[in-house]
């Protein structure tokens, strides 16, 4: 058929009646599944292009997929964000949202096409995952009236906007309460970026724990990291070169630690004999680590799941009793502390 | 306003003109950004409802994001699938496709869902990520003729389908040159889940690097694993009770060396003094690893990014030369592997 076809020639073709292909055509149930198959065959094998109606395309409207956006700043970079996303998806699977993934990785065009998704307002609501953009995305979005929850607030956005994360003050505190009861006086840390809510309240739990027992607070003891193995590494080697090197390390982050791990690997110094180090998060990296890590548990899924509760709830129009939401944190004791040896 | 407002109550509310409440309706661009916030302002708290004609729903039927599925097992549950998104996010970063997550997670309402969204043909294309439906999930496809790229073919769909994936028999054929070369002729291997393609064709590179060597194939050294931690813990354990032990381990993967190292660590034994140990992948975690591992690459995000490419070009109705590709995988040498010491 060099023509464009019509309904009837492939009705002929498929050896079938003509509103049977209708029927194939506007995905009909009442149709036998072999009868289906031929007309769809005939259908491909014609090159015909189904005339819409507006009508149609209205239909068609109706059922597209409802979009729930999972913006991240530059890509889910670790297993920390995949426990939060399991946490999100959980939730979601109940529901016919579909999620959809925008990383930004500091990608104008592709910042650009997003919002002027938002602007069309495609999407019914957004999570915003740790935003490096904390002052442009929520406006647009609160302009447009998409409901959105931020997850791991780390810039302090306002009061108002709706959040979860994790209470990284009391994580601080504990890890270094814990480090203090085995008997460790020089405990150093390596934070994470120091800018972020999440760094500076892990290091002022760090600091309480210290101030409680009336130690002194050394800043030698307290390097910048940025939650990543690198400055875990690199810190550590600063650390172990003091005249006076700490005998724990409390890390900002478990990825971090593994920067930890590998500089006392190098230098020959064993976990947790030589030094203790805790971490913070609880992916599930840590307890693969040898030896098994002891860290700060943030309940990564179930802030995915609780910003997914709230979210929905947004946009199903309810209000928000308590718009900022910070879930425990815990301590799992595994292997990579030890008592202070004399 | 208790009844339904109306455009002239809303203008009146925000002191403007009628023509400026519909321009705002209409997201029209000439209205002064103060302006609009007035009346989107006014428009929120009035619970106007806009009422929409078929011919806006249809202009906005036209602007529905383009999705893109991708559809995985259960969650993106290791950094060796985070590696092939950020792959497939560069590409389409470049475009206005929107991925969407469709986790199955075994969960029957969840395809039930995806299902009869794509006989509603709301997506573009997919990708189908290392499928534990094999042939449910591309027969649907097919049938509503969306195309598809499978990744990481794990279970040997059939050679008309597009795919990517990675050399893996020459993966494992070179790992175990490797430790060859350094002397060692006891090399246990523990395998991924046995019925996988890729898992089979690691361990018959193994066999054939021993037999090209003239070492003949022992059983006990090949022991079933399912590419998890727990099982490159067990399995290690297994190999180290054998009356004659391995020196080398072979795993099919980086995420089983880490419980490979962590059996090690338990018995006191030390990487790469007492075992050699090489993974597959190399995924961001192993050079993490203390001591790094030695490991051979799967181009990972070159695996996403070439589905990517694959898939907008069948979207494009373009005809692929060739439906399956499989990228070259080599050897990373870092400090988990050291010569046989007599």
């Amino acid at each position: 058929m060099t023509q464009r076809p019509t309904i009837a020639e492939i009705a002929a073709a498929a050896g079938v009646s003509i509103p049977t292909v209708s029927k194939v055509l506007n995905q009909r149930p009442d149709v036998a599944p072999t009868t289906r198959e031929r007309v769809e065959r005939a259908i491909m094998e014609s090159g015909y292009v189904h005339n819409r109606s507006a009508r149609e395309d209205v239909e068609d409207h109706k059922k597209q997929p409802k979009l729930i956006d999972l913006i991240s700043p530059s890509a889910l970079d670790s297993d920390y964000c995949l426990e939060i996303l399991r946490g999100i998806e959980e939730v979601l699977n109940q529901t016919d949202y579909r999620l959809a993934l925008f990383s930004m990785h500091n990608n104008t065009p592709r910042e650009r096409l997003w919002l002027s998704e938002v602007s069309l307002k495609t999407t019914c609501g957004a999570f915003l995952f740790t935003s490096i953009e904390p002052i442009r995305h929520p406006e647009k979005l609160r302009k447009q009236h998409i409901p959105f929850v931020v997850i791991d607030d780390v810039l302090q956005i306002g009061a108002d906007i709706p959040s979860v994360g994790a209470t990284n003050w009391v994580g601080g505190l504990m890890a270094t309460e814990y480090l203090l009861g085995l008997g460790h006086q020089r405990i150093g840390t390596i934070t994470g970026i120091p800018s972020h809510l999440t760094s500076r309240a892990r290091l002022a739990g760090y600091q309480a724990a210290l101030a409680s027992k009336g130690i002194a607070f050394d800043t030698d003891l307290v390097r910048p990291g940025d939650f990543h193995h690198e400055s875990g590494y690199a810190q550590t080697c600063a650390l172990l070169e003091l005249p006076l090197p700490p005998t724990a390390i409390f890390a900002a982050s478990d990825l971090q630690a593994t920067g930890v791990y590998q500089a006392l690997y190098e230098k020959g110094l064993n976990v947790p004999k030589d030094m203790s180090v805790i971490g913070f998060d609880d992916v599930p990296t840590a307890e693969r680590m040898s030896p098994p890590l002891t860290t700060v548990r943030q309940p990564l899924k179930e802030m995915g799941r609780m910003a997914a509760q709230m979210l929905l709830r947004m946009i199903e129009g309810e209000t928000l009793e308590s718009k900022r939401v910070e879930l425990a944190t815990s301590l799992v004791i595994r292997e990579s502390c030890a008592p202070l040896s004399h």
